[in-house]
């Protein structure tokens, strides 16, 4: 998959390119079928609240084959290559898991803030994606960009303690007022398999789930090889020291999945 | 005004009907001009929290002539007459600050189970208006309701501490769940003067303000006459002991002080 001359022209000046199902129902699938047990797992790359709610996990092509292959699907490591100007590894993959009713949020932020104070990261040459597992809705927690605020390149930020994971370096409120005053505000919304790519200097924040539906998000950081981190401070779950290009797997790895996982069902 | 036979259909459906711009943007001026004012005021009925964050006002018609007047607004009260099937009075009448980056947010709840709980309120012959003052966006924290969650009456809750004010009866998670996989959900938005007419058993939700943008929402809560508090236990600005009916004014009675407003200022 190929980002076309327009999308990357969006992404260059808003920041972000939204894709509604960018996966199938089937290979969305693929992959909430292994929620429940990785989310069960008692590994240090499950987090979880002091309460014991479920955060997210990390890492999860360590134990999750469907999740492994995700990883270097090509819808997303070819565009990161357009994008990013060269040959990309997963620096941070991880799921995280907004429980219905839950309190997660997260005040607005930059992530290259976090990934140059925690782990080195010399320039912001690194992208995130997100995949949603579940429907993302206004009610769930959506995550809300400023289009734009990635033009300022890394403000300045003040590490937040975030329960249970490494600290988040958040945007002072006047920042994000002069950010919103220009780029105002998006949360894209879609069904389970839409995706956001977006950049790593992009100003963006999420809200508690106030409904009953839960929401998984998929993020996978790439950053590009000659990138890589000098000086991680933390687990490498949370920040990965192999900084082996991906080689992108076939555009049906996760379908190849399905029949397989459906024979262990009726096995 | 009087709702159309359509609406009332709607409300009884429901449990609400939307009204985008209700007032005009010319009548929304006359009470936001009177904002700074009120919330700076050092009385009981101005809502802070502990740390010093603006919650709200209360009882405005004590202090605010245009707020005494748009309590007695026939945009609100005829619909109230309509819907309740008698003469009402203002049983609570307060503006929510939500304020930019503001963490106010509010559980799931019926507000008649806080009426009876606190204030012996017998029968939830009581309704709600919302009016905004500020646009209502997905992003500062719009009112979340369940449409046709008031059908099955007022449904067991437990009191809940609210910070600066007094105990909210909010909902357990089932209910919640229970209810939204009927009714779904909706968040009404919509620019300043907009209108939401929501029943007594409606349950609804607000999660906190992500942007810095302002969200003031006026709520008036109209009360039958011959529904009368029985028992009050908390102070008269939150619960009102005065159960004359209330006389409508004409629908130009906050057009009226515009013209004084401006006088004022060029004094």
């Amino acid at each position: 998959m190929k980002l076309t001359a327009h999308q990357l022209e969006q992404f260059d000046r808003d920041g972000y390119v939204f894709f509604p199902e960018l996966f199938s129902p089937a290979e969305v699938a693929v992959l909430t079928a292994e929620l429940p047990r990785i989310l069960a797992l008692d590994r240090p790359e499950i987090l979880r609240a002091e309460s014991g709610e479920i955060r997210g996990a990390l890492a999860m092509e360590r134990y999750s084959e469907p999740f492994a292959r995700l990883l270097r699907h090509p819808r997303l490591v070819e565009p990161a290559h357009q994008v990013l100007g060269g040959r990309v590894y997963g620096h941070q993959y991880k799921v995280i898991a907004k429980e219905p009713f839950g309190e997660l949020d997260f005040p607005w932020h930059q992530d290259f803030a976090s990934w140059r104070a925690n782990d080195g990261m010399p320039e912001p040459l690194a992208m995130n994606y997100a995949v949603f597992l579940d429907e993302v809705s206004e009610f769930n927690g959506p995550i809300t960009l400023i289009p734009g605020s990635h033009r300022d390149g890394c403000l300045p930020s003040e590490a937040r303690d975030l329960p249970g994971s490494t600290p988040l370096y958040s945007l002072d409120k006047e920042t994000v007022r002069r950010l919103a005053a220009t780029g105002g505000m998006v949360a894209p919304k879609g069904p389970p398999g839409s995706g956001i790519f977006f950049h790593g200097c992009m100003a963006h924040a999420s809200g508690p789930n106030l409904s009953p539906w839960p929401r998984h998000i998929v993020y996978l950081t790439c950053n590009r090889v000659d990138n890589y981190i000098r000086r991680p401070t933390r687990p490498d779950h949370f920040a990965n020291r192999d900084f082996t290009a991906i080689e992108p797997l076939a555009d049906d790895c996760l379908m190849d999945l399905a029949g397989s996982q459906a024979a262990e069902v009726n096995a």
